[in-house]
């Protein structure tokens, strides 16, 4: 067990593979073989730029952090798993000692080890290391690339269920319709969403939202020559809240807003169109700078919040719901790629749909030496 | 029981005194002899700009909203008021039936009668009726100040308690020292605040903020010349957390933030000096279009709001928490007037100063033919 | 709009029809015409026993308070509503005035007017009476019955959703299957349920549970000759876990445990079987001395509450639910009768099954001169 | 560093001193010299009885829990504390990874290792290991008595303030005036009750309770010949509510209702006196099988809860209210022993008074060699 290809980022937009060392688990650990990884935005991101935020990729990094695989060995104190198990993989080792990880938002660790974010080596090689209670049992009907998409599942998890408190008979606005976006309207139909409005500017992304899980989609207005970003967020409201018949108050009212596309209007609109006494979350990164009525937050009391990855149970609820059949990922991977292509995984992402102008959803990337149909 | 002057605002910088029919009490209802009323920054605005928001005065009414009085009349089937008895007054009257009033929130009732926000009359005349249930007995050793003030008063309870849901040993940093925001601090300080931070660009305001209930006091920076406003929230942040060695964790985090003052800049300091997991909380209201740095609010998974009068319980806890002695209210009124000098106090305390140079923080209007020293 | 022929508790095992006089709607109150009417253990047992607990009936009153019709006459100010509307009766008139109906706990308000409470009469009548908002308009695709259903599926939804808290992947046990369990159940599968344990003595019971919402049944074993009843409880509970997997902690553990049954081992093992930090809602009312034991509500921290009717919010999801075809309350209705009937209606309901053996879970009245078969 | 003198139960009312292996500290642990250690009930319980529920003594351990001392040794991995510091120890070291764990309830974790709950040594000797974050920093002001006294406080703030949620201007009434009631009644203080009751058959624990924190105290009636366990109940409620004036409902009702007597009376009577919609949390363990009125828990929507032991955040909150003087440990601290002397101290705790009559709160005993005076 020295075979260890990985597929690495050196700098912007230049990637290799090399062979990486593969680190023994501790006591409380396990080795996982990756079998199927899928490309998120952020991994596109750090190629494309280099960074996100304050996260500077200053060293070659292994990409990936979407994944999952079978367990090639187990710490000595491990008990709950065995060789041969199929996980799915939760990619971010916290402390387990700071005030978040004692209080249930260890998503907000200021220590976690997350797969791919600099400094830390993700997942895009043969084996991966992790604790052993991140590494989740898939059910026998799952496949591993279902096991793959738990993590985007797990952040929709957390801004609708968790963040969003959505409750059976509510309703939801979705603004984005990319994976994440896609995902969160998932979650929301699983959860027993009376309502689920789909919002984006591309027709194509909304007609598959619609097949998937949204009742209604919205495609928002242009702005005009001149318009101010206030005046404009105001028309588009507008326009959205008499072409679908929606109310601030009463059973027309959207109880929750989720911003996954990062576009300030999206932001602006999304603020106005919510309930009064409703909820916002921002989910997508996006521009830093958005302004945002002030007077509209005060006379409704919106609830408005920030959603950073996932947090404990989400995880554990993802795999349930898609073992209950109350969420069906297969329709999301539209693309596959053998390990040996990542590349071109990365850059079809990157430029949203493939040659044969097929769009983009979810790529995966096979571990080596993993056949693309292997379950 | 006919005479009931009543101060009136026609128009822009426009008042006189009118007689005004007294309205008979249904049978919840008690009619109050109002005795002492405070001038609120809202009731300012009004007379200055005949609007806020969407609220236009398009009709004569009266002003007024934070009263104590003397019951006067009692409706015929009220059985825990009589008539002598003294309340405090609070002035929103809610329909009682709609998912808001039946769900903890009537704050947010779109069918609210509020006392002077167009178009209903307000408490500065000599009688004013309320549902029964809104007239709060006050114990016999606050006086009718108190009582005027218990109206503010709840608006820091609302933001600060039920809102910020802030808890005893917890930190809070204030921004605007005016009433409410000085108001905010003492319901910290009563809830038992481990720090309270007061920021203000006025020194006069901080010292009585240090005198009254803050540990802490920061003079923001100002702007440079062709500085952006987010270089110099950035840099205001900064200033801020290194002179009072705040942290975004830990025991030096600042759990929750209060913005009273409806500065942009204060906004965009307060959201990234707020705990990471922390709150946010707008209270007052002031330029619409703000730019807030959604990236913080992401990371840090900020819990922001907007805070909207007061809810169900607010008063019942203003009330107590002055008579159990946690907060006292009578510093805070620097400034007495007669009925027929309304006008002035308007003026003195649009001013921020009577002509001595003392600063307002509260003047109190007395009702008419109520002497201005009776309790 | 003078014959309101009504069905009258006189005293005990003692009913007559008399005609009542229609009592004129005011402002915001509506008339019913009452089609349908449930018949509930409550009001069989005020006709058998005069009483429950302090609730005594000491002049006659008209019996029934699970209600649907159309509205014969709506009140001036009333505006949601118009005469021929279908509607659902919520059948208990709260004060909105006091702490519980101001803190959406209005279940708890000392005030109510409860139908077919003593002293307050019931719906069993031509017409009654009601505040408008608590008159629910039925989507045109929900039959009267379904109307007069959701009286009980509302005490459902509050025990389950509201105080039980309960969420999607979460498992439940709902001791007795009555209306009442069944009506917990279905909530429960409505609101996405991993695992729905139904425990009764009667297995014809647990064979309907089974086919409308259960996914596991149980037959708790019978006490032996001289054990005590704590031993009784251990032993029952260590059965039910042996038979169906039940663990302390984890996958197989119960999150919720609902006693609609009344009965003290039905608690006591309920209190046994419930996950650590799970919770523990009794909504049947039985014999009130009840020994459990206080170790296992410690070391557990289980969470245990008693739920009273239902609060604000709950007829709005009991109606939402049924009209997006999550719950089916058409296979609980068993037996129907003409309002001439409506004795007989009683006596069946009473021993639990009709001449024909048919076992009674709901039994419905039609109103005066209203079909059997209409909708 | 190898001599650990160490004060060991070997069976029922069997102890004796023996030398212990000095536990080496892993990386993230640190090694405390043991300085003052309280005697807690079920130190006396263990050794009295060998045994607490299915905590089962079978082999000999070290006693002692509730300790605070001075760091010996720091693992290899500790940045946040040094050689010397003086620390109170959070004695029960969790798993990190249950799902109690991860959701802020680690007081639930099946795997905690918890000193003197068997098999698991405890404080009394001279050095104890524990999980660096488990240290917790004394600040110099407060004394390593004090440090002891964390744990029983941690234990009155997670019942009440945790479970109970309790807030300013709430009420309390505290059944049993042991070390833990008397510090719930602390707590209660601390964040701003507006009437604590406490309640004891021994006088002069009411009189002790009465001077350190109660506003009012009581003496329930002794049980008649022949009077039922349930009328017993009754009619000590219906004393406690006559004799204090307490409600179901409003300002005279009690919000929260502290069990920390274990005896079924006090249970039966808290129940009955707790008010509707309050809530009832039990701490003391005793007789476990507790005869209750479910109809009372049913009509007054009652939220019961045990408590058990103390979960994240307690600790950090008993030091600060201490380290801000809201809360004074000194009172408490009745008797001392030196080490030598633990077997006396314990004798002293069970019989509940000294030789002198001197009555116990809590007796503290100093590590091997540390003065009894020792700050």
């Amino acid at each position: 067990m020295s075979d260890n290809p990985s597929f690495v980022l050196l700098g912007i937009d230049n990637v290799t593979f090399e062979q990486r060392p593969i680190v023994e688990p501790a006591a409380d650990e396990v080795l996982v073989q990756v079998k199927k990884t899928g490309i998120c935005g952020s991994d596109v991101h750090f190629y494309v730029h280099g960074r996100i935020g304050d996260f500077i990729v200053e060293k070659p990094m292994v990409l990936g952090h979407e994944s999952a695989g079978v367990i090639a060995k187990v710490g000595s104190g491990v008990t709950t798993l065995k060789v041969g198990d199929r996980v799915a993989i939760e990619p971010g080792a916290t402390c387990r000692k700071c005030e978040y990880c004692k209080t249930a938002r260890y998503q907000l660790c200021p220590d976690v080890v997350f797969a791919a974010t600099p400094p830390n080596d993700g997942t895009l090689g043969r084996y991966y290391r992790v604790p052993a209670d991140l590494a989740y049992p898939l059910p026998d009907h799952l496949s591993l690339e279902d096991g793959a998409m738990m993590e985007p599942l797990s952040v929709g998890i957390h801004a609708v269920a968790k963040l969003g408190e959505f409750q059976a008979n509510q309703s939801i606005a979705v603004f984005g319709c990319g994976p994440v976006g896609i995902l969160c309207m998932a979650v929301a139909k699983a959860l027993g969403a009376s309502r689920i409005i789909a919002v984006d500017i591309a027709p194509s992304r909304l007609e598959f939202a619609k097949s998937y899980a949204a009742t209604d989609v919205f495609v928002p207005p242009a702005p005009e020559k001149d318009e101010s970003r206030v005046a404009f967020s105001k028309r588009s409201a507008a326009a959205m809240q008499k072409a679908l018949g929606i109310a601030d108050r009463g059973p027309q009212a959207i109880d929750l807003v989720i911003d996954a596309s990062g576009a300030e209007v999206s932001i602006q609109t999304g603020i106005r169109i919510a309930k009064t006494g409703g909820a916002f979350v921002q989910v997508g990164m996006g521009s830093p700078d958005v302004t945002i009525d002030m007077s509209v937050l005060i006379t409704k009391e919106l609830k408005m919040r920030g959603s950073f990855r996932y947090g404990p149970g989400d995880y554990k609820l993802a795999i349930a719901l898609v073992a209950q059949g109350k969420i069906d990922l297969k329709p999301l991977v539209t693309h596959r790629f053998p390990f040996e292509s990542a590349l071109q995984a990365f850059k079809t992402t990157r430029q949203g749909k493939s040659d044969d102008g097929k769009g983009v959803i979810k790529a995966i990337i096979s571990g080596p030496d993993v056949p693309l149909d292997s379950a």
